[in-house]
């Protein structure tokens, strides 16, 4: 069970379980500074398969596949499936997936498409609806270049402001409980018991709202996004009467390195300094100096193998009690682009606490 | 609150309520054997916008607009949207709805996104997370053919298999409880005590898994939905533990008469004999005598539209005590249908009876 907070929050009485989590990402991420703690790295971004959009379908399932192998799970352990990711008609979910014949409800938010997966995950979980569900998103830097921009083939020149998309997917079991048993196959088909614990706990989220500045630049989404970022925060603050020092960590899915400098402006503007708090996932995936990706990173697959690889870790450690987690989503189409509309944006925050 | 049933399914403890609804549709959709019952007739289907997908936006702002104004409801009561469409990104959705200011919850399940919605926004009020909240899809013949298939300029011929995209939004306010005090204002200013009746409740819900029987033919998504139906029908009758003699009316989304016959003939396979209780929307909303339609109406709009003026009169009237409704999705992109993919299926059903 939950409830309602404020405008656009949700507390949940009983918080709900990450008992595991996945991810895999492409060949330049796992050359970036969080390279070592993904669980999987490509040798290339075709990962074997034919198309950019079966690469990244590949990536999805095989995601599914780790989270639930590292739970100790295997598909019919799972009620339901909550995915998405940025292709046309979320292509990379549907022939990703299906292989699991897990009941699927799929999602679009754009790049907070991994925030709304786990808040509508959560709340199907808290609403006591199923005992575990999956929350799976992906991006590639490939499909979502030819599918938002141009195709790379056309070689076309990136200005300072653009992110670079994350080839990647990452994949969380949610639970509601934090320990759930799980059976371990020793070399001689002897079955060891065992249990999983839980990485961390999820304790509330705020939903976001479509904030439009008017902006219509493509290759400056951290700008479009920040806006939407900025209000959602605030809302959580007013819902939950919080304050940025809560909180260990405030961290956004995608912003980059523009946006993040107009995300504290606009804040600092409502009254909250957040600079200190402040991470984002863009931001930590790629070394500027050096892999040429300029504002930084982004897509579903950017805050979704950075919270399985890096924050749920933080948490785990114990290095960080409590965190805000708020993918932030640009929403474009190139058809909406070319018939020249702004490009809106969206951001979902959930509240992320360790469970000792 | 709720509970897992069965597989596949939830069973809500306590009912959400359609608390409303309202229906807007296209030119063509007005000439149909349904055309009276729509809340609104577009005289043309560019409804005063410059483009078919802006105009695709205003008919989802439409219908929220008109369903809260029935219920006596403003945007500010309701807690949260649950949103989609047919079009890349759901840009529908996002330039459509984001003059109301609620938070957003985006859902993609192509032509199922109206059941996928009416899922999540029920768990989201069972789950007492939210006291109302509002769920609405759009599709729109003009802006589909150009998204999936051809623009209409190039005036392509279509198979007899091939079904028409209907032009509409169906929006629904789902509520915890099954009357809300409205209040109306005379024109003297003076305001009149009164109160909304639920139109229907939702009693449980089947979600429904991704099927794939190999088919590739965009022309005849009838055929490639059917299978999806037949599964989720089939999960629906196990985890319930009933039969098709416990609903007045089993109602698929937009099999079209190609894809009527394949469900009936599939279940009848597994079973079960539906063929004199099934009934389809993109049957029921065209004239396939006069109207030059082929196989039947689809898109997310047809289920809508249809669920929000006939199916859910009915049910008001007392000519239905217990129906099933099931819209139904066909997943592809023009990309995955390019890159030579099959069209997989998907289709999600929900228990609806009167409040009576």
């Amino acid at each position: 069970m939950g409830q309602k907070l404020g405008k656009a929050s949700v507390c949940l009485e009983k918080p709900v379980y990450i008992i595991n989590s996945a991810s895999i990402v492409g060949k330049k991420e796992g050359e970036g500074p969080l390279g070592l703690l993904f669980d999987m790295v490509g040798e290339d971004d075709m990962f074997g398969c034919n198309t950019w959009e079966e690469a990244e379908s590949s990536l999805q399932k095989d995601a599914i596949y780790m989270a639930l192998g590292k739970a100790g799970l295997k598909p019919e352990d799972i009620s339901f499936v909550f995915a998405g990711d940025l292709l046309g008609q979320s292509i990379a979910t549907s022939f990703g997936i299906a292989t699991y014949q897990i009941p699927l409800l799929g999602v679009y938010g754009a790049c907070s498409t991994c925030g709304e997966s786990l808040t509508i995950g959560a709340m199907c979980v808290a609403g006591g609806f199923a005992e575990r569900v999956v929350c799976v998103t992906s991006s590639h830097f490939a499909s979502a270049e030819k599918e938002f921009r141009f195709p790379l083939e056309y070689g076309n020149q990136r200005p300072l402001s653009a992110t670079w998309t994350v080839t990647g997917s990452g994949a969380f079991v949610l639970s509601d409980t934090p320990v759930i048993p799980k059976v371990i196959a020793d070399v001689n088909g002897q079955s060891e018991k065992a249990q999983s614990n839980a990485r961390a706990q999820i304790k509330g989220m705020t939903v976001g709202k479509i904030v439009d500045y008017g902006l219509k630049d493509s290759m400056n989404m951290g700008a479009c996004m920040a806006p939407a970022a900025a209000s959602t925060l605030e809302q959580h603050f007013l819902d939950f009467n919080s304050q940025p020092n809560d909180y260990d960590k405030i961290i956004t899915g995608d912003l980059g390195s523009v946006g993040q400098t107009v995300l504290i402006d606009l804040l600092r503007e409502k009254g909250y300094d957040i600079s200190d708090k402040h991470m984002d996932c863009g931001i930590e995936i790629y070394d500027a100096n050096s892999q040429d990706t300029h504002a930084g990173g982004s897509g579903c697959g950017c805050s979704a193998v950075t919270l399985s690889a890096y924050i749920l870790k933080q948490i785990e450690e114990g290095n960080w009690k409590k965190v805000l987690f708020m993918p932030t989503g640009a929403l474009l189409s190139k058809t909406s682009f070319n018939e020249g509309q702004s490009v809106p944006g969206i951001a979902h925050a959930l509240v992320l606490e360790s469970v000792y």
